[in-house]
């Protein structure tokens, strides 16, 4: 089928035709190269604890290469970037939305969270040493980042509890204590580089002005034995490996002073500003990707339908699953207009004037793919919890997304206190329309 | 607050400026003189039976005049009919978002159901005579009219299930029997013209071209005694004097000659084709009025939640307020794209085109709406059910549109099976699938 | 079917033989003679303004004589009270589960509210005027009562807010200020009698001794014009003549030197406790009579089913309507086992000691049983709606059950305070639970 | 929390004095001794794959010694089988809802599926042989046993659909062929015997006595080759070591002269007969396990809520957690009465007298919990998906619950089809009705 016919209408002429080729070209790759691979993947990464870590399956390399000669690579990186292809917001949404149906499809455009996020901050914010040093190899997909952000024992999401600390020491040096946690992709071996974020000031008047974002050689903190990778976290009984979620901790790792000289990330006391302007994309393509997770869940669960009989009939002929398979094509939908509206406002305005856009479609995506997701596991039965089919991977990694980048409930909170800056309108209504009636019963 | 800010991100540039223009025009009006209105038009119905249903509240003559002298006027009917003003469906949706807070705002611009979907048709596929006699009234404001369509007994959403008969007697002219109910706006003294779905033929081979719609004469009708109006119907209680449902029953009233000549509208056997084309548009109206109805009694709930005190903290300030509050923003967000989205399909495309846009707007918005004014009257406490307020008579209302046009049930049942007939496509994709895994598998 | 089958496993051999038998009556009773009289009883009340809140359907005489021969009276009064028939809770809640069924049943059998719990409080507190002038003719059904307690513009479901005055003058007798609103059952031009709750002190001190109820001669008071009711309010579109929820205004009503003899209930400052006691019992009849309705509703909808043709198949093969029938089967008794347990607990301890048990089956029942209701209402398309069958005016009235005795939002808020008074486990818990692990490390 | 006060009131009069007292003992084992070792047993579990499956944690045996010594042990052995310790099954309901509070309860007590299922068949069926050889070390604890029922590509909740071969040779030996999956408990190194349902006819006109249990020396199995375990399977990323949900395979596997002697459980063609008398207290153990799941998770949740901060107030003061705690302090409330009325029904009749009560209790509580656990993840953040805390486990857990021993849907269906052998009912109702209503309005 074509993407043009899976595109709601209203956004029909809002992309450009390399745009819809593009689209096209994603769906296409993401169908016959990236879902087959998935098992493959998967497969090729060891049990052994020892080699778990220590490599990335083969498959990853090879469609990387195919992706780069199609032309699908770094397609999240809006036409603001120069260093990118050029396309919308709404644009790369529609391709994300493709790119959510596999496991192995955003890396292999290298598209993948955190570098995306860490990608855009390196090249707005970054130095040409940043650039050369960080942003070109990890452009290229020749090595990964992580972001390390979350603590353990604090809620995060409010950035104004991040206690990790860094503190110039007599050299001058930043002197970093704390314990980060959730640091995905840390576990990877070709991740080189960390983005801290960091408490450098405690200013009460100027809470927003007291973090700062380092930009930290991980190698080279590993080596020192002052910075330690922990662990790796499980989500659900997933560790995904070699990417991993990671749990870090710094003892008094100090920066060294050749370090120092790119070690911030455009000022000390931006760290705020800088995390928020990384999240609005990417919120819109953790969703855009969700609802292609969605999509393909519908898909296998079709094909399973098909030729599962229940008392001598196949499944699809169930009013049941009928009615089910219909609602959650309206439920997909609903949410596909919202990010897809959201991805639009950033396009015409930026993140920040489609905070309440992006609030919207954050808080509804997740929990409704969450739905779909468990309705296709309960149809596929055993079979749907075991990693044969990949629904229960799909779920705890969804399940995440009610959590990461704020849990639903701060967002909601959020467009509530929005709302509520709007209440006394309520009252100069009927302020009005008091005075109005009254004029009314005199006509 | 500028329309222009309520209007989602990706429909603003679809908007001709005279559109935005007639949007605003018609936020002003309701909230300045419909919804002042609304308690005042009740007010002027009388409680006695021998009155109840003789006139028209006088406020509806005022708000008609002034109306006219705005330029609001008949705006539902698109720019595909000279008749109208020009709209599109997507404008005239945006339109009907704001005349949907109001209980007179419909009546007060002309675009009151079924009055709307009647003048459609007459537009369409009347006669010269019909235009004349009917259409031109109809446009001006001066009569009202009414469909009969269901029937008692019968699932009618299924208009196979129609057999209200009209078999030509010795003389060549119409002889009706059957029994409607549900005729809404058949109670109206106004009501001059009746459009009643007939099954004119009984040919099992084409049992889509058994039935033909009929324009009958409702004064000349009723005044035969042949054609009773038997009852006003309930909707919780409301019986909507003086527009009213009604059980119109017909016992051999025979069509005379003179009137024959223009009964049929269209022609005999296009009773389904007709219907069709009279639901699309009509489905979108009822929907973006009732989301209206939503907005406007979150405004309602606003204004007491900023003064009602619970524990000694006003109601506003109370976190399941504000939650739930927030939500139904999202939730009611989500339906105004859906329909929205519908109506600019329809825009692009036509009704048929549009068809599953218009049902998935069709199953939400009225389920959605109706949890907005349950929580609303909830909020309300004992004054909540009452009539003090609009919020119950407004969940009786929306709580129809579950119903007419299509139950919910019939609209999912007809996505689902769309959906269906794509069924092999899921096969297909693992077929390939399974083709290009041995393949990479050798990469 | 006997209704022994119908009460579940736990609770048989807690009802009396002699319960079991009055259970099996009323059962039969209701669905012989209630159920079919109950259009009868709305057929019965006269749509003229004038006449309609004048006199009661003849038919509710002739049932009430039924119900005395068959010694189906006074069934709510438990075993604590000599003037009833000697019932627990439980086994009059298992009645209550068939009276609900009814729109008539509850007047029928002299068991309907706000009788019962005025006839409990002038039992348990009355004085032997109280008795012989109100309570004797209440239980014998010759009369009718009202309970003003709920007032405009507060949340009148904190009784702390209840400000309607009862100052004495100079000459020692309460005069009487405010305004009540949804005083139940005030409309009935049997009603003789007013339990009204009116603040006599204002101590902030001691807020929960500062109000008490008052017994008034209703008919002297609005024979004084000092006492005015206002007008009857609507539940939706009902007004539920001749019962009727009024607004009843006071205005200086002075309660004369002959009626203050008896006036107060109890004594002075004890209006908390009554209407504590008062609640408990009621709310569980409410709930019961509640389920009663939503069985009611499974046969109605059961026996459309059977009949009702869907694309050539009954509704009854449907597998979504068989799967939902089987689910609010299962709903149902769910609220079923809440309910009786909470009787149950009453019946051992009292209605304090079940006040938890209380709040459960009040917060659950209502809102079950009007997602059973809402569901009949769409199985019956647009009869559904209307008033040729009970599910739209049962929907109403167990709508207000989310309201009157307090809204959801007061219980389930109050049930948890109850539940974080023993916050504090959680942390000895897990403080036990360090000091046990390591305790096992070592073992 | 002396137990008394968290069973429901209507249950206490049914629970014997010893009872009581093992139920409290059965509370304080879990909570000072399970629940504390949880943690410990996980870490004991060797994540090399040589080694992950070849042993049990130390800690199990430890425990195993402290139940045994406490008298906890074998509870779930009803009163009907002398081998038990004679509990009534809603006594053990309520020591199973504490069991579900521990992973390690469960084997501690010698109550963890799929032993308990497999002791009472072998209990109520077995010959001596079977008996002496493996019900008394089951009994001891000192094996292991699982069930082999579930076939891949079938549905399997249809025992019809089970294809595994059991053919006699030429030497009167079953030869079995067929690939089961998901055998709970078959990694285990203790285990010994597999109870595995066989096809042993194929008679179209008894299709129900086409199947028979034989009973298997797994050791002995496996060591042929002709039997294999293939792969344990995942459960959400968990591979549950060393319990293992197992794939096996058997291919022309030849029962031995010796072991056929005994390998018949009960009767052949009896196979049908055996798994339904051994689903059903076995569905109410698992229910109230979750009970215990849930009820352990709010624990869990209040502890992190009195002491994590959000804006500067505990999470346990804000509103949205209040509610959220009682609602589910309800919810859970509705599922136990449920689950122990059904376990007090199977008392006094059998579990096919009990058959829709168990069918109730098996579709609501699994997801029930499912939304308690889903809660608490979100409660916990990050930490919530992670293993730090039990949460995501159980959640994992609890979610094939809603698919083993027969998904939801096969139950709800199973309800509706017993609902409607009454339909007829209705019609009846409705004669008896219209006949009543003609009497009555002549009265």
């Amino acid at each position: 089928m074509s993407v043009k016919d899976e595109i709601p209408a209203i956004f029909l002429d809002k992309i450009s035709p390399k745009g819809l080729e593009y689209i096209q070209k994603t769906k296409d790759f993401v169908n016959d190269w990236c879902i087959p691979a998935d098992q493959l993947y998967h497969d090729q990464i060891s049990l052994e604890p020892s080699k778990r870590w220590k490599s990335t399956p083969e498959v990853t390399g090879k469609l990387k290469a195919k992706a780069k000669e199609l032309g699908l690579w770094n397609m999240f990186l809006s036409k603001h970037y120069p260093e990118g292809p050029g396309f919308t917001n709404l644009e790369y949404g529609l391709m994300a939305g493709y790119l959510g149906r596999s496991f192995c499809a955003p890396e292999a455009t290298n598209t993948n969270a955190p570098d995306t996020g860490n990608m855009e901050l390196l090249a707005k914010y970054g130095t040409p040493w940043h650039k050369e040093k960080y942003l070109k190899p990890l452009l290229n997909g020749d090595i990964r980042s992580a972001f390390l952000m979350t603590e353990r024992g604090t809620s995060s999401s409010n950035a104004l509890n991040i206690s990790c600390s860094a503190k110039k020491n007599a050299k001058g040096n930043y002197v970093i204590n704390g314990l980060k946690w959730f640091a995905s992709g840390a576990g990877d071996p070709r991740t080189t580089v960390w983005l801290v974020m960091c408490k450098t000031d405690d200013n009460p008047d100027a809470p927003y002005r007291n973090h700062t974002v380092l930009v930290l050689d991980a190698k080279k903190a590993l080596a020192s034995g002052r910075a330690k990778n922990l662990r790796p976290l499980d989500v659900f009984g997933y560790d995904d490996a070699p990417h991993g979620h990671c749990e870090i901790e710094f003892n008094d790792y100090e920066v060294d002073a050749e370090e120092m000289k790119n070690v911030v990330l455009a000022d000390v006391g931006r760290g705020f500003e800088l995390i928020q302007s990384r999240l609005g994309p990417g919120r819109i393509h953790h969703c855009m990707r969700l609802i292609g997770a969605g999509e393909f869940a519908l898909i296998r669960v079709q094909h399973r339908a098909n030729h599962r009989m229940i008392f001598g009939k196949p499944l699809m002929r169930w009013e049941s699953y009928l009615n089910q398979f219909a609602q959650f094509k309206i439920d997909i939908q609903k949410c596909r207009l919202l990010v897809l509206n959201a991805a639009h406002k950033i396009d015409i305005s930026d993140a920040k004037g489609a905070q309440q856009e992006i609030a919207m479609a954050k808080i509804e995506t997740p929990r409704t793919i969450l739905k779909v997701l468990d309705w296709g596991i309960q149809m596929f039965g055993a079979e749907g919890v075991s990693n044969d089919v990949e629904l229960a991977r799909m779920y705890a990694h969804a399940r995440t997304l009610r959590i990461a980048d704020g849990p639903d409930e701060a967002h909601l909170g959020q467009l509530a206190r929005q709302e509520m800056k709007k209440y006394k309108e309520a009252d100069k209504f009927f302020e009005r329309h008091a005075a109005q009636q009254a004029k009314i019963a005199k006509l």
